[in-house]
């Protein structure tokens, strides 16, 4: 990952409409906190084989995570190319960005844009459960300080941490299904 | 592998059910014993030659030992997806790992969830034999220190092993037909 | 990236008359500005499936930069080849040459050069959007100093920027399709 | 490789029968000689191209070696899955494998085990001969400590060995044939 | 690219009559001039898709440089195998060869020889232009110093040369086309 | 490439009769001369596209060899498999093996074997020429005191060689035809 020097600054202020396709994902880069968009394009497939392709994230981890979506939560993917880019040619190796990847790509196979107040931070399995992740505090205060409104997170990293300390809402989950049926149900 | 300040604390407070395609492994990262999860996804594959892809372990070795399932044990798993996951973004190159590795692929095919208080630390040979582990004690403390009632290890494992010292229960064995016996049977 | 002695120097000699299919770029190496020439070839395949390659830019990274042309913009590139090159045999990471890879490709499949006098400054984001990249005033100050006549960068780098300091002028654009209407419409 | 504490005696306890497709290789790692075990598994292909695979072990010497077998000794293994392991997730460059890797295959294919008293140090060429291997002195002696009975190498590596220093038996091949004369025949 | 005591001595005595399919670059190994052989083999294609390989060169480039050549020069190469190599075993990532290696292409394509009093220093670029390279004044003279009579550069890098120093001619180009004049034509 | 202790007197001792597909080369280690076999396997591809593979050696540059023989001096190889690999594990750089992988490739598909008291040290070139090598001076002294009768070398790196120094015949060629004439013919 190249050094930005002040990363928030510059993530937070390119979007004047809300666009489908993109998700933040709040990001550990070593001890540091970072709050950072992940952006899915997801549309027919035109020629023969659907194009699957990431940019700054494993494509092997995409093709695990559109796995799940397709065989755990039901949707039809396999015709459709797939493309995968973190803002900002980061590369990101941190398996907390997992809920915001899925949550782009359902955004932009459906066309629907998710709030920019909203950010997630948990890792996903096979079995399509949301994972907590370490360090969980560091991210919420960072993403509470850079004035998001919600952040998604495994209810298994709830233990320990009090809500009244921050002005954003903490929405724990267990389920890619309870996340979908709250953003876009 | 990225370090987890507490690692086990993470994994085992991840699950309220009990999930198919699931398996825990008692690893060694250096000198440091770890219980991770392996999580596997098998399904019928929907279109042409079927995927097999693994993140955090090698897929020539998850190729090996689907080889060794379907002509060792008669699996029929040449039609199906196959994808293997390490949970927590770690990278396993201990080969005492393989026997949860095919366990949790059977569970997954079978959709048989194994009990999440089993464990399992062995390296599995192409003729389908259990083999046995170094540092198997430091494995086996550390899964009864985190509660487990079970772990499963090779029987040439077993010499100087003291059963009465651990309240969880050995279970030794030497071919993987056992183990199923045990587990699935 | 090899050391070159005087770079902006070979760089701005190269041309008498106005090709199509380049793009310059203000890029940074490490702490210094440096401009650089993009250089696209984009012809109809004559056999089979079509060449995507790039020289000194990253291939998935190209792939994903059409996608957005085709499916953001309309643009029809699916049957055609197309080679990328950066010159002076560079290697380029940083996402802010994106915008004059998409110029460049442009003005390549619709034979319009480029004027010589303008650069470009920014990176591309999946929903065709254009982002704000780090040291902009660097940029923008390097391409002053070497005569450039504008500067082509995201709107959401504007904040602090004192135009009436250059003598270029600083053009800011938050979609494709207005860079597009700008520089071939 | 990994480091192992004590690994001969976790190779000589693994197995209770003979199994079929397996052959102990007397290797060096760095100065230090170390019997190791080479797993074959060979069996019809069942869907199109034949899988060739190898953990731990050169697939490129895989094919040369598989290419030796049809080629020179009239094998016809083209048709076969072919799946080659060496055991405890090690990895060999050392070519003095080579005998066993070949013995274990036909073991395999013709489903008869090798004795576990025997082992294997000669790397295998081009046109089928045995070739001498380094510090050949050192292979046999760990081999001899090691309570094995008898030791296949090179005829060419025979000179200023003396055979009555050893307990177990030293049969000095120059031919693949010979060799399966002496184990298969 | 490995240590040679005297590479311009071992070059400039390998031929007797002209050969096609061979032309010298003037390049730099780091600060130090060295003239090198490219070496091109063309012909038809006997099987299927045509090779394009290269030793001691980015096979990417090889591939852009035969796009310029079809795209931009109407020479028909797509049915014919294309074999490069750098003589001595040296690898070259200096874009300065790229004049020679269209050169002995296109040489060996026609089969006409290039003097071997002819030497070359120039990048390409995508649209067939001649483009400057650094420390062309280094380069000169060591061609100079080796009994070179011509040396083709771009004549972007004519600045600040004073003929009058050399020996040698100094042929300014600035297209492809310019060049397959005065050497072909 | 792996330390041995004495290579020559293992690559000496391992041949009682002449088998075909072999050549020695006179190689360099860093600044050690050592006398290495190459092995060459030639045969009728079974089924569908020949193989290619090399063990110790670049593919690409054997491809490259391949092309030449095919290209200009007439062999049909296209359809035979070509295995290739460097005895004693070794890795070879040294281009100066060119001519004994050739000579190993053609001895091994016309069945004729070539004398262990020959050794080759000459780099071949796209058009077939035999060139010049480094260290030449060390390579033929190290052959002449392993009591080799005849070294193949460049005719271009004759000057400065006193023939009487040696025991051994120094043939000096221009041409791969010239080598097969002398050595086939």
């Amino acid at each position: 990952m190249r050094e930005v020097s002040n990363p928030s600054e510059i993530l937070l202020s390119q979007r004047d409409e809300e666009l489908s396709g993109i998700a933040i994902s709040a990001m550990l880069e070593g001890a540091r906190p970072m709050l950072i968009e992940t952006q899915a394009l997801v549309s027919s497939a035109a020629y023969g084989t659907p194009q699957r392709s990431a940019t700054g994230f494993d494509t092997k981890r995409l093709n695990m995570l559109l796995a799940v979506l397709e065989k755990r939560c039901g949707f039809r993917l396999s015709t459709q190319d797939v493309f995968l880019n973190i803002a900002g040619g980061i590369r990101v190796e941190d398996p907390a960005i997992d809920l915001a990847v899925l949550i782009a790509i359902i955004s932009s196979q459906q066309d629907l844009p998710i709030s920019s107040k909203n950010c997630f931070a948990a890792e996903v399995g096979l079995s399509g459960e949301i994972r907590a992740v370490n360090r969980i505090e560091q991210r919420i205060a960072e993403a509470d300080k850079l004035g998001f409104e919600a952040i998604y997170i495994s209810k298994y990293n709830l233990k320990g941490i009090d809500q009244s300390k921050y002005n954003l809402e903490i929405k724990a989950v267990s389920k890619i299904e309870e996340v979908f049926g709250l953003i876009f149900g």
